[in-house]
């Protein structure tokens, strides 16, 4: 077999550019270890920046979305019992988020593909990385009948997540990674209840970190900062409402809408970027070349922002046979990652208790919080970084 | 002896509280451990808020501030061999900043109180204050012929710095003290040189924070980060030079102009808070309460500012005789004082190569500053900290 681009991966970063290369007359292959109801039922958070809903919308990806999702114009912060509106709309002149499941993105992205006459492998393994080197790299997996199947290609995509093989084809000595691992990860429930508030909060009060989000008016996510170590034996349902409740109480009799907890985990929280994110005829991107915590929201936004700059690139390289883009893609790439993981470090440390903060540096997090109210400079670069901004050229 | 209100320390606050309670026609005296010729002769830093300029001016206090002082309208930020100017003018509408060394408003201030008919007891020892907590507090000294004297006061005023007895008498167990020593120091010279730049240069580039300042078009002041254990020794002037240079290069062909330098020393950088800022009938004021690394250029207006809000409860306290704004005064002072701690820190945070920082953390203050270039809104939310706001009612 032979396509012009192969890609690992069947996640956002892998799916948007697969649809781009597309509309760009350029063939893509994606491969992807798990089974479709798989990538179609991991649940994953869902806050889609401003720039990403429009390109949805002009891609026609986004019909499913404009109906179901929700669309947040603001969000709430909290602290010492207080909450703050930060009206993200007219603080960036119209901007707004969507919140709509990483899932269901993905549902809708492989549903087009696949209508496309797109080619998508669902559970192949052993998936091996060949030759990125040469101008003739290829990929190797096992189909499910367990034959061994090639693919020969002109670029290859690791858009394979943190775990996956792309990174790895890149020499360890030709990369650099950083990395932060927090203290504190996030028990995350989901729940059949109301809405309890019309817009997200982002608490830190008491223990820690919460998050009140909503899926649908009946069904509601939630997440408390925990050790993530715990087993989630560790969290009954009594102890995880008792928590919510204290994070996110107020003075003014506001009461959370409790119900039945029908799922729930327990996720670390980690930064991680590797530089660069190509090496010869592979490309990274997504989660394969950094991870954020979730508490900026900025995961799939990321990944989603490669995709763009690389189907721009590939698109120049097949159509003006110049790889001047190409060559770039790591450094264009790399500015907007590099913003997207400080803003998802100071949420993270702004909005977290962590048990290695002396007494002074949690009342400078307060205090981040303080300036929010009393500057609107302040509180407009958060909104700016939480809408985001198109990816650069 | 018998005064309204009894200061200890005749540094900024002190003076500028004598001077603001004399024109609201209540008494003051000063006591000061130093003298006269050591406090006019101690060289710090000076960059005076505009709210500040604003207030000495209409004070009468600002005739040679004016004269002499710099006006800077903007700052250079540099790393990566590159500069960025932050328009601080234009950033905030019209604030800027002045640089009149500190040790120059202290023999303004000192000139003008006792052209008033002020009273300042400088080279006092073994100054002690007492009964706080009752309605006549009084404090007690050696005179410079070794006399004990006493004056009986309503209220005492701790303006005596981090190592007077001002804070002492707040009795442990009723203060909460927050802190952050940091793991490096300044280095300041003062040298024979002509202007290298237009305005204020702060750096992170190579070793560390470099900072290029000035003092008048023959005299230059520059500091660079170092280890705060290091013997002046360890400094020889080639070390200094070779130092300043390379955090201060950039890749244009910019030249440092050196020169002689006849003034070096150490200074180690720390964040401290004093909660509460008042106990009984005893106000602390300035470093008696709060301690800002210098990189933020806080120290001397925080101080002032506490000056402001405490005139401002005393007037209230004799003119009404009403207690409420004194009775606030901690929780006032406190709320601009975590704002500049907060402010103080993350300048200190970004600007310095700390060697606890992971790789990764040291990333994210160079994305920090790279943001001020590409976020307006970042760049004036630290525009706005850095010109600084009038202290709140």
């Amino acid at each position: 077999m032979r396509t012009q681009v192969g890609i690992v991966g069947c996640g956002p970063a892998g799916l948007f550019l697969a649809h781009r290369l597309h509309r760009a007359g350029i063939e893509a292959v994606i491969l992807e270890s798990r089974s479709r109801a798989e990538v179609e039922g991991t649940i994953r958070a869902g806050v889609l920046e401003h720039w990403l809903v429009e390109m949805m919308t002009e891609m026609g990806l986004g019909a499913r979305m404009l109906r179901e999702g929700h669309f947040h114009t603001g969000i709430t912060l909290q602290w010492n019992r207080q909450r703050l509106h930060l009206d993200m709309e007219e603080l960036t002149g119209g901007r707004k988020v969507t919140v709509y499941p990483q899932h269901e993105v993905l549902r809708d992205l492989i549903a087009a593909r696949l209508a496309d006459g797109g080619t998508i492998h669902f559970g192949v393994s052993g998936t091996a990385i060949h030759d990125v080197e040469t101008d003739r790299p290829f990929l190797t997996w096992h189909d499910g009948e367990g034959l061994e199947r090639r693919l020969d290609c002109d670029y290859v995509v690791g858009a394979d997540g943190f775990h996956g093989p792309g990174r790895q084809a890149i020499p360890a000595a030709r990369r650099t990674e950083y990395q932060k691992v927090y203290p504190f990860g996030w028990l995350g429930i989901l729940a059949h209840a109301p809405l309890s508030w019309p817009e997200l909060i982002y608490a830190n009060q008491g223990e820690g970190f919460a998050l009140l989000s909503t899926r649908s008016p009946e069904v509601q996510r939630m997440y408390i900062q925990c050790d993530p170590a715990d087993g989630i034996a560790r969290w009954p349902d009594a102890r995880i409402w008792a928590e919510l409740r204290a994070r996110l109480e107020t003075d003014d009799g506001w009461v959370l809408r409790e119900g039945e907890i029908f799922q729930k985990g327990i996720i670390p929280l980690r930064s991680f970027v590797c530089e660069p994110m190509q090496h010869g005829r592979l490309f990274l991107a997504g989660d394969a070349a950094h991870i954020v915590p979730p508490t900026g929201a900025k995961g799939l936004n990321l990944a989603v922002a490669d995709a763009v700059v690389l189907s721009r690139a590939l698109a120049e390289r097949y159509r003006d046979n110049s790889a001047a883009r190409l060559d770039a893609y790591s450094d264009t790439c790399l500015r907007r990652v590099w913003k997207g993981e400080r803003f998802s470090w100071a949420m993270t440390t702004m909005l977290h208790r962590n048990a290695q903060d002396s007494p002074f540096e949690r009342r400078i997090h307060l205090a981040g919080l303080d300036l929010l109210r009393s500057s609107r400079a302040a509180a407009t670069a958060l909104a700016e970084s939480y809408v985001g901004l198109p990816p650069e050229d």
